[in-house]
């Protein structure tokens, strides 16, 4: 077996592959796949095609585009290991977040380069270069030894950055192609390139829409300034009203379903704790903020939050502009811990948004996407094969840690399938994922196909 | 002199002429003259040529387009009448506030159309409709008499939409040239036609942007949401910091200067008030909102204010984006009342937003325009003369009215000239001028230019 993993990865080390690998991802980065903007469905539907395209050519069965409401699936597979093996599902998404030069990025960010080891492109790291480890590490297996320890099954979707609207539904109306023993997901991310980690709970998500309405028009502001509600100022004050002046969400029953930390818990998550130094070294903030009653990690990973994601009314072009808009919004997300339901979550929002607006304006609440938390027990076999891979295949022990993103599927994949959910996050914590300058270290490409190989291995003989 | 006058007033009443004027209004109306809008400079100094142009046509003399250190000013002049008699001062604006159909207009904004009498498009009744008005008048006398009672002088300007930076300097230089009697504004409206108006108090400003400054760029909100202070959250703190829980505004010192309203302005200013039921009906807000201490009608005209304008941060475009914004911003504006003066108010500002921004972010104030207050007697020979002018020439007896809008160049004109500032506006209270489908009544254009014939009569004589 050790033979099979040796070849496969010298393989994947070899020049002329490794160069060709990166050639490949950069076709695939190429493609502005924006699920959130109906102007690039058809960008979408390239990028699912090529990637179908491409497993086909690496000797795939049932490779196919396959249809949802929304944008499609990627489906393919590869049994060659026999029905004693077990079957490792890859979960992944080839959509990505909207990007554009005026954001501040550097170089366009659909025209991937490598700068000093980094790759800069929009879903250079989330997720197109870290699901395409998953396809070249079966590669490495094929074309070198013609069979591999396990077998796949790839689950790629389009809407992941959508909260996966559609993803349920089709597993659900799937369960015997998708039939798997492990699930592993390349989403996340490591402190550094040194200190692997495998996640083990993700945050969920409830995502809202604010609109105020006062007048039915635009009006000027020296004929109605001091007689109107400015629908911009309710919606400060809607929004200010949300708030704690501690920090805390100001909204009656949003924390009741949390369950409390255990000391146990905090201690392990003390060991990956994040100083005020650091996140202001990564942010540059002036100084950290948020709830004193907890650390910053567990701010970031175990504990709920609610963040303005947009604001916007009237004038924000140059000059003055005498205005009272006649609308003003918000675009405002929660991210959910284990135990909290997100349309409960929801209804507890909307409710207090309700409640705060005042009878001089008309306010809109509209639920625009949700996602459930995941917490996954890390003694599983398939969770303590990882930390092999990582050991045998990164050249380091991994830490279990909670992440504080989000990947709404996690909890219904470990539910609908009831398999173990592995997150091996091949990410680094300052990729920049959904913000400009998006980047992704080749090293760190390079060494989680190595890893995801090892992994394949390891997984040999666990079925049932 | 009678007979000059009637002569005119047929010349403009017949039906060739009068389609031949709105012909030629709609070309000026056409040219997108934005002065806030770097991208429109070519524009504006295209409308300033158009009028010039026009002026030359009719006979004028001096005509020119004269340079500032911003957007040109419109000069011309008609001396004929004589050194005996006074001399006519028409100041106002070819510039326009920007307009887009995205914004909820009907018809593109800079192709004029009438639709049941009334012209719409950018501009129509601010202030290109208002000021063509004047230019018509003198033609009427130029073509019928071949003289008129008056001299005349043209003003024209081009920033007034961004608060007239470079008009103040232009006239301290001018003064030679500008020297007049009597300045006449046509800038204002009447709340319907058979009640005209001469403003005789407009509001100062002073306008200001916010920025708030958290992270070096967008963050991901699950990476980093809890231990962040979210600019957008910052700004919304800041603003709604700005009032007081009954709609005052809650900035120490604002309303020092302010002199208190007399038991006798408080009568004048009600003979003209503004029902709760006829704002919901103009403005479609659900209901008034305000200082409760003072009317409907001293709110927007006699009161001080504080609006915003606009707001912006993060995502606003289609679906979520779960981002912590890397900054916020917002513009706010206040309209001020005789005796506050504008800087002061700008410096109050300020130290109150600095004085509420937290260590967590970093917040910038910048002052982007500011116009003062005036208050104008109104027991003036040219102001009565004005209201002889509206009896003859309109066919009502006009009100003295407090604008609640800003003509920033009013109060330096009543100043550095030492000349009144007669008031005389066009336009309708529902015009719509700064929103989306403002209009401009046809048959207020053509009564205008008869009562603007008659004023220069009634002026006649009245010199020293």
């Amino acid at each position: 077996m050790t033979q099979l993993s040796d070849r496969a990865r010298q393989y994947a080390r070899a020049p002329a592959n490794a160069e060709r690998f990166l050639a490949e991802l950069f076709e695939f980065l190429r493609i502005p796949s924006l699920s959130g903007d109906p102007a690039h469905a058809a960008d979408v539907r390239r990028a699912a095609e090529w990637l179908a395209e491409h497993m086909r050519g690496l000797g795939l069965d049932k490779v196919a585009v396959m249809e949802t409401a929304g944008h499609p699936v990627v489906y393919g597979e590869w049994l060659g290991a026999g029905p004693e093996q077990p079957t490792f599902l890859v979960y992944g998404h080839y959509d990505v977040v909207p990007a554009a030069m005026e954001d501040g990025w550097s170089t366009p960010p659909f025209e991937p380069v490598v700068k000093n080891g980094r790759i800069y492109a929009r879903g250079a790291t989330d997720d197109k270069g870290q699901l395409f480890i998953h396809v070249k590490a079966l590669e490495s297996y094929l074309k070198t030894a013609g069979t591999a320890p396990v077998n796949v099954k790839f689950l790629i979707e389009g809407e992941e950055e959508v909260s996966s609207p559609n993803l349920k539904p089709f597993i659900e109306t799937h369960l015997d192609l998708l039939k798997a023993d492990v699930c592993v997901i390349s989403d996340s991310s490591m402190p550094s390139i040194d200190r692997p980690a495998i996640t083990h709970s993700l945050r969920g998500m409830t995502y809202i829409e604010v609109e105020v309405h006062g007048p039915k028009q635009d009006l000027h502001s020296g004929f109605f300034g001091g007689a109107v509600h400015n629908p911009a100022l309710a919606l400060v004050e809607i929004l200010s009203g949300l708030y704690n002046p501690d920090h805390t969400i100001a909204v009656p029953g949003f924390y009741d379903d949390v369950a409390p930390l255990t000391p146990a818990e905090r201690e392990m998550i003390a060991r990956n704790d994040l100083s005020e130094a650091s996140l202001k070294e990564i942010t540059g903030v002036p100084a950290a903020w948020g709830d004193a009653n907890y650390t910053l990690r567990e701010r970031v990973s175990a504990r709920p939050t609610l963040d303005i994601n947009g604001l916007w009314s009237g004038w924000s072009g140059p000059g003055p502009k005498t205005i009272i808009p006649a609308k003003a919004g918000a675009k405002l997300s929660s991210r959910l811990v284990a135990n909290q339901n997100p349309h409960k979550i929801y209804e507890l929002l909307k409710a207090r948004i309700e409640a705060l607006a005042p009878p001089t304006v008309r306010v809109e609440v509209r639920l625009l996407t949700t996602g459930e938390p995941a917490l996954i027990p890390f003694d599983l076999p398939a969770m303590q094969a990882a930390v092999r891979a990582y050991e045998r295949g990164w050249g380091a022990t991994p830490t279990f840690v909670r992440g504080g993103g989000s990947i709404p599927i996690v909890a219904d994949i470990y539910t609908l399938m009831q398999i173990p959910v592995v997150m091996m996050g091949y990410g680094l914590d300052d990729d920049g994922l959904h913000a400009p300058n998006e980047s992704y270290s080749v090293e760190m490409f390079q060494r989680g196909i190595e890893t995801a190989i090892v992994y394949m291995e390891e997984l040999a003989g666990l079925k049932g």
